[in-house]
């Protein structure tokens, strides 16, 4: 069966703890979204707050392939009209072609919460939702805390829907708000809901219980057809029901059509994208997406999962584009190695000695905190310096950077740098927001002056983790810079207690990368 | 009906990656567990390594009040009788009332992975068991991967169950062991495995596609009497099924007897204490005992809560020993603004002037990449600010900080700085590890010349995050600085694009936060 992923990651998932989007951010997960082929994004509230109207008002330059926009929205309010209430016309302004509008279905909330008799909720159900029909768009109904209702008063829970139904609502979405359900209430609540209802229904887990994932697989089982959700889970308390395990679980496991199939080995990275924008560390026994989702250390395990993969595997970890990792194996670990040496020296063997100096060099280097996984330019880097392949493109004579306060310029900071090439010494200087990007630009435009295709280089990423946070202002960072040329993209990283040191590095080795391979692109080329 | 809670944290869980214990971190574990009333704990394989073996003989000495230690170990291998298998007899050594037996119960295992024949796996199973049990012991039959092999050859998984049966093994736990499956699947192979078999069932779940929580619910309810995870779900891969959950999810919400009632409050601290030993941090969001499992961020909740907690909140926090939070943010209302506004200001109405400029500044300075939801000293700050009720400790007059390479002394970094206070003006100089760490000296030691309480306050955690990263080195910054006297801890945040002035915002703000605090102790003290 075919079924709607709606992810609400920008919205449900935004009220998670130290969860905070940019405007940036939000389109940037959308996008990612929507070439993983979700069917719908769920990007925030444009009534309630100045960065969702934003959002909304710039993504309506956004192009799409497979995802559709929805804006979410209360009911209107007690006593007013839905064409004077204002969050109901942000809602409208917000210009996507769906909506979801969430309403009371828990007797309890209508008359303790809102303070609406019964009768009046029906009707602010019915009139919100006629409402968005008659202006053409796609209506989905989130009937929130439909299980705790249904559980209190089942006949009310129903008429919340019905009200819904006959304003025209296309799906009805039941919410397992409170996220305290377990999976056999969900599969007979629904079982009975569909008896009483014509209209698709949906579902939208919260995790409370930890069952936020079996929930959903139970109320698809039982028939529902949309399954809303946050790509990683992200959410109030213990987060919503997450989306990265429901896809791959019904779709490897149940024959369900989630996403297209030529899109599944993009789980893996869509997950590492969208926690890198949330600038979240990303869980890594996260099922099937997570770094040690495939790891395997007991001995017995290695040994089984070498004879057969499936023996200690329940999937294949190729198919949601995941790898497998043996842990503390000496031997597992030089051969992932010797795996990336190759690329750059395929006559090494396992036993040779550079090989051993490499392992060697990587395990100090990453006890001093560097990490290759995300820095490749760097480890390539690095075993070409051991094997003796690197040349020295320029000498750095000195640097000098100032910081004032108050700032005399717009800029609170300037940098002087000197360098040395073959024989000829240039001196410049430059100004930045803050020490490291004014270091950064000077450094960028002394050397173009001997390597001018360093002017097509823009740094496109950097990040900054404090290693030891608990030594405070003099604790060791970790900076990760990306850069870019009109071909590849590439990651350097620095480890210092010093920021700028370890900025420093990695502006270094973006450079000599960017340099290196440029010489054997030139080395390779038949034209030449 | 009261069920036996297993715990296998020092044993699954040691597998975990990242997870080591020492025989030290496992004595406190066993305490920890013990004192919270769990049935049993299974500690380690004492075949397996040296370490277990040293834990086993300390652990003699143990005296504990609820718990019994398990050993755990495998079937004797093919073509070695019991007595002469020697992890058989360091798991007799271990000295231990109860042991765990793992033998194979997918036909594929033990053809393919032990290379036996299916009879004499059967065999092996058999002999094992009756041995531990003539060595008058409790005895666990762990049906490895029974799951999978009952759904391949159904017979022979039962078969497994029935020599270990035939074995005299006290109780037969049913393994999930690759972690794939799903409530529905789990619940109709245990109403089949009862119909086959007269000893007690327990069910051990792995969480590879999300649901281990929701697995062992399912188990229990089709009639299994042990339940075996680890605390915190450490383990393999995507980890055990998390105990910390299924005992309040059975014991409040199905009336099942996990631990003793008045060790239900011990929940959460006991979670703390094992992360802490196991030198993890505890995730936010887990369910029941994470410190955000019960923290609500948008308004519509938090004004919920505060009228009717159960209307966001699946159980009462307190019931497990946890906490409500609120969290400030730009989606959070204004009524959670006003509970903090009101722990400054307890004249302050809702609809008030001043909570309105207040609740808009917040947003406002969210929108510019401030967090207030861990900098709370921050955000008092900033009411009092707006409120008029701060005063100006210090007046900065400059700033400079210097940055050379090669460095001249030891440091790479100096500052000057200059302030003045009332009439007096005062300049001194520092050194540091990168220039956050020579300012962040220099103004201390300025300004304990004005502020001699200012000696005994220590930096103890620093955090860097950047906001737009692919703006690289001219992205924004926000920057928390937790800072600590003999008394308090306090948090402070700053926002710039440059990371020199966002430390010193929090820099600052840490200051006048201390020097803030330190007044309103002497006002209202009695004695003044």
């Amino acid at each position: 069966m075919n079924l709607e992923i709606f992810d609400s990651t920008l919205r449900d998932g935004a009220q998670g703890a130290g969860i905070n989007f940019s405007v940036e951010d939000k389109l940037n997960i959308v996008k990612a979204l929507d070439d993983l082929g979700i069917a719908y994004i769920e990007a925030g509230n444009p009534g309630s707050n100045p960065k969702d109207l934003e959002f909304f008002e710039k993504a309506k330059h956004c192009r799409l392939q497979s995802a559709q926009l929805v804006a979410f929205g209360a009911t209107r309010r007690r006593n007013i009209r839905v064409e004077e209430d204002n969050n109901c016309l942000s809602l409208l302004n917000a210009g996507t072609d769906a909506v979801a509008i969430f309403g009371k279905a828990w007797d309890l909330h209508a008359t303790k919460i809102l303070n609406a008799t019964l009768e009046e909720n029906l009707h602010m159900i019915y009139d919100t939702i006629s409402f968005f029909k008659e202006k053409g768009k796609t209506v989905i109904f989130d009937a929130e805390h439909f299980f705790d209702g249904f559980k209190n008063n089942p006949s009310y829970a129903i008429d919340a829907l019905h009200a819904a139904e006959k304003g025209g609502a296309d799906l009805l979405c039941l919410c397992e708000t409170n996220g305290g359900c377990f999976p056999d209430e969900v599969s007979s609540i629904v079982d009975e809901v569909k008896k009483q209802v014509t209209t698709p229904l949906g579902i939208h887990c919260h995790n409370d219980s930890g069952c936020g994932i079996a929930n959903s697989i139970a109320a698809v089982l039982a028939g529902c057809k949309q399954v809303q959700g946050t790509y990683l889970g992200y959410g109030e308390r213990c987060g919503n029901a997450n989306l990265s395990a429901i896809i791959p679980n019904l779709q490897l496991k149940r024959g369900h059509i989630c996403i297209p199939e030529n899109k599944m080995q993009k789980l893996t990275t869509t997950a590492r994208l969208i926690a890198e924008i949330a600038n979240q560390p990303l869980e890594n026994n996260l099922p099937y997406v997570g770094r040690s989702a495939f790891s395997h250390k007991a001995g017995m395990h290695i040994d089984g999962v070498n004879k057969l993969s499936r023996s200690f595997e329940h999937i294949c970890p190729d198919q949601v584009g995941n790898e497998r990792h043996f842990l503390m194996s000496e031997v597992a670990g030089r051969s992932t190695v010797l795996k990336k040496i190759n690329k750059i020296d395929p006559t090494l063997t396992k036993d040779a000695e550079e090989t051993q100096l490499i392992c060697d060099t990587v395990k100090q280097k990453e006890y001093e905190g560097f990490q290759y996984e995300a820095a490749e330019a760097s480890f390539e880097l690095l075993v070409k310096k051991l094997l003796g392949q690197t040349k020295k493109y320029f000498h750095l004579d000195y640097f000098k950077t100032v910081v004032d306060e108050p700032s005399v310029q717009k800029y609170s900071a300037s940098a002087i740098i000197k360098v040395t090439v073959g024989k000829q010494t240039e001196i410049t200087a430059a100004e930045g927001d803050g020490p490291v990007h004014a270091l950064d630009s000077a450094l960028r435009r002394v050397l173009v002056l001997f390597y001018p295709q360093l002017s097509n280089v823009r740094l496109t990423d950097y990040k900054v983790r404090v290693l030891e946070p608990q030594k405070a202002t003099g604790a060791k960072v970790r900076v990760l810079i990306t850069s870019s040329d009109e071909k590849d993209s590439w990651t350097t990283v620095g480890v210092s207690t010093d920021v700028i040191d370890a900025s420093w590095q990695a502006l270094v080795e973006s450079i000599e990368y960017k340099l290196a391979k440029d010489e054997e692109i030139n080395d390779t080329d038949p034209n030449s």
